[in-house]
């Protein structure tokens, strides 16, 4: 790193360097606050937190930064492929960045603390009225970033285009509803042939065994833990790049299968991360798409893959090596219905694949009429539940069950929710994508050969980073527009012999 | 904090808790990677760290804080004792800040990582050659910094200084020519009358159950886990400050008390961070003394409360009901021989607390040597050895077992090492005051009643902060200058009715 080095591009990629090295310590800081932070340690980490926002803010909208990119974008149009790109996408960030003053940065990134808060201590005593005023703060902070970043007339879909570049609210509702009604006619069949499990036989699986076997797995799928952990957390998550990426599960003795399957999700992200170029971590060339794309890859791992048939052909016999008293009365089977089963959930992160989808129609619904006007943040407990009960087929006891159930809106992350079912369509479009160029790739995983699906992920997905938008990348990697007709595919392929 | 604060004390505070958040960030950093980092994700942390670390010194050298200094000097002296000690301490750091160039500071970072790696390598390879250079090249800062501090005469002093304030080399000398006479004359008996233990008795003590009972003797001692925590490293360690204190020890199978006394002599620093006071956490009133000072704490903890007999009437039977099976052949008074043996040992980590002060001295005549220029580094090996086998009287196999164990000149600490000493003697110092302020101090100890001794070293020592130098505080608290008469008084008492 040569201070106003002589080569544009060179002086570019300094710039952003130094953005990167701020932004993955606050990252830092973000995973410690999950995993090690004593309850008593959350003051000084906020101060520390918000000290390292602003100053990435800075690095991110500094005048050295807009130098760079200005001598860069002269000098380097036309003469390479990938530096062009990186011009062109950084000049974007940092014209995002550029649109919100420091002052609006730090006033909705100290409301956010707040607000978390607030709807942390809602759920815990189920008073959504006190956490209301707090939402609809961070209501007005979207519409107002909307406006700066000169999105008025939409604000909604500036907050989708944010996590899914390229995507807007009129997509994702003609995909939501070209899935809609097949999607509620198959959970209906599923839910009417019920697989019963006695989950009682579920019980005593000591946490240390947990840990070992899921290292074990995100090991062999190819989680590289030279550049990576595993860890504890309330909630799993997967934070950091491929030059450092913290993953984190938690292991119930009573619910093996969760612990297990929270693991193998994270690992899909963690293999994306890991799978970026990694010469590039500090451009836009090393960073993920968005978060459709990320879904995909987490739900490919964790669903076509990891509750499947040969995936447990090769890991039963360990599992059982690993458990032997614990997994003796559940014969592999068994073990099979018991992964796959289908059933009505309140809770969306306690939901199968197939339900799971109904609980993001109902966020993406919630949210469009918020945005458009529709409904009042006060008449959110109630729409939730009416939706619930019609979409879902369920009814929350209380809003801690109901709408109080996920962070996302307490941090302000509007437009995020349909990420996770986009990604579940992607997941399945590159499923049948990839098993057509490579017809054998599940009776490797039989014996335990993951790496020709990592490989083909790292060849069409991961080494772009964001060089395409999310609709680009699907389409140049599977020849189709995003489409919820692969997912519903492979959800009736997968559940319908199961259920009967 | 409100920038441009009207009250020109106010804004001081504000532009020291801007340092202070970065240098407690650069902390957990650090400690990040000791305790989690992967092997492969060093080359990132490196970066991040200093990036950090230039970032904290632009903060202790920025013109606001020199306007914040002159502000706060004009309007505060005489009107209040704290304030005037905050500006007048935190003046000399400012000082001390600006005489090193950013330059200075960024190379001597690089090398001082470059130079650890080169030391773990020569370390594990057995080859001081490799390391010779690095050494060199570290001799030349610390000669340099010490030139750019205005300590060009007395560049060792420098150092001393820097880690102890008030203390400099020929006091150091005086104190440990007085000390050295009586403590070989006592280390000769205590070696001629050898306690026998059969360590193979101690064996098979499982680091989750070692964990367990650290965790118990810890908070019980008075470690307030609400705002702290323990966690593993290769080598133990105390981080952070009262905000979110941060222990490691390690756990052996087959050395439970190495184990335990790196728990309660970590705890012994934590106990002092977190007795600092928390609303000065930012300015030199939150901050500890120095070295010795902290030294005084762990050792205090780990060797005169938890090597003594009223300690272990408390807790033998805790241990006991941890390790019942592991313990059963070890009666009470052979464990508290096994924790109380004197023997030679090449290893300075691994000494009995009369040894140990041995290898101090060996150190502070190499460190003295180095800087008159009286030895060159490549003769350090020789010397070492040399010194090692007349002062200590025991010859290290090679030099990973002599001159590469410490991990200290490697990333330029010189001066530190006498810390230790000064920190044994003072440790005994305030022992025998203590005990005379509270006559019933070790009855209280064997019913696990901790809480005078803490708050008495709260009160006399924590609460002060940097107020006064290390021989004023010494001076003040037990009506003596530091002296090395207590601590042989103190060892001849514990070890003498040992070893007949």
């Amino acid at each position: 790193m040569v201070p106003g080095s002589e080569d544009p591009y060179a002086n570019l990629r300094e710039q952003l360097h130094r953005a990167y090295l701020l932004k993955t310590t606050l990252g830092l800081l973000d995973w410690d606050q999950q995993v090690n932070l004593p309850a008593g340690s959350a003051a000084l980490r906020s101060q520390q937190s918000a000290l390292l926002a602003t100053l990435h803010h800075e690095a991110a909208v500094s005048s050295r930064l807009r130098e760079a990119l200005e001598a860069a974008g002269r000098s380097t149009p036309g003469t390479d492929d990938d530096r062009a790109a990186v011009v062109r996408l950084a000049r974007i960030d940092y014209e995002r960045a550029t649109r919100l003053t420091p002052a609006f940065v730090r006033e909705k990134t100290e409301h956010q603390n707040r607000s978390y808060h607030a709807w942390a201590r809602a759920r815990e005593t189920n008073d959504f009225g006190s956490f209301a005023p707090f939402l609809e703060r961070t209501l007005e902070f979207a519409r107002e970033e909307a406006v700066l970043q000169g999105w008025r007339e939409r604000p909604y879909d500036y907050h989708i285009d944010l996590h899914d570049p390229g995507l807007d609210a009129a997509t994702v509702e003609s995909l939501f509803n070209r899935l809609k009604g097949p999607l509620l006619e198959l959970a209906g069949k599923l839910l009417g042939a019920p697989i019963d499990i006695d989950d009682t036989l579920f019980h005593g699986f000591p946490a240390h065994d947990q840990e070992r076997f899921a290292l074990r797995v995100t090991e062999k799928l190819g989680f590289d833990y030279r550049r990576g952990r595993l860890d504890r957390s309330l909630h799993p998550f997967c934070s950091g790049d491929g030059h450092d990426t913290r993953m984190t599960t938690r292991f119930d003795p009573d619910n093996p299968l969760d612990s297990l399957f929270s693991a193998i999700h994270e690992t899909g992200h963690g293999l994306y991360g890991q799978g970026l170029p990694l010469d590039e971590a500090a451009t836009p060339l090393g960073e993920p798409v968005g978060m459709a794309i990320h879904e995909s890859q987490s739900r490919l791992w964790e669903n076509q893959v990891g509750r499947g048939r040969p995936f447990w052909r090769y890991f039963s016999p360990l599992y059982r090596e690993t458990f032997p008293e614990q997994l003796r009365h559940i014969p592999d089977e068994e073990l099979y219905r018991a992964i796959n089963r289908v059933s009505l959930n309140p809770i969306r992160v306690d939901s199968d694949e197939v339900t799971y989808n109904l609980h993001i129609l109902l966020r993406f619904e919630l949210e469009k009429a918020l945005f458009d006007g529709r409904i009042q943040v006060n008449e959110l407990p109630r729409e939730w539940n009416r939706l619930s009960e019609s979409l879902i087929g369920v009814k929350p006891k209380n809003d801690a069950e109901g709408v109080l159930q996920d962070i996302h809106w307490s941090g302000g992350a509007f437009g995020y929710f349909p990420s996770y079912t986009l990604g579940n369509m992607i997941a399945a479009q590159l499923w049948y994508r990839v098993r057509e160029e490579i017809p054998a790739l599940e009776e490797g995983f039989a014996r335990g050969n993951f790496q020709p699906l990592l490989q083909w992920l790292r060849d069409n997905i991961h080494r772009h980073g964001r060089r395409y938008d999310t609709g680009e990348l699907v389409k140049r990697v599977t020849g189709n527009p995003i489409s919820p007709d692969f997912l519903l595919r492979y959800l009736e392929e997968r559940y319908l012999p199961l259920h009967r």
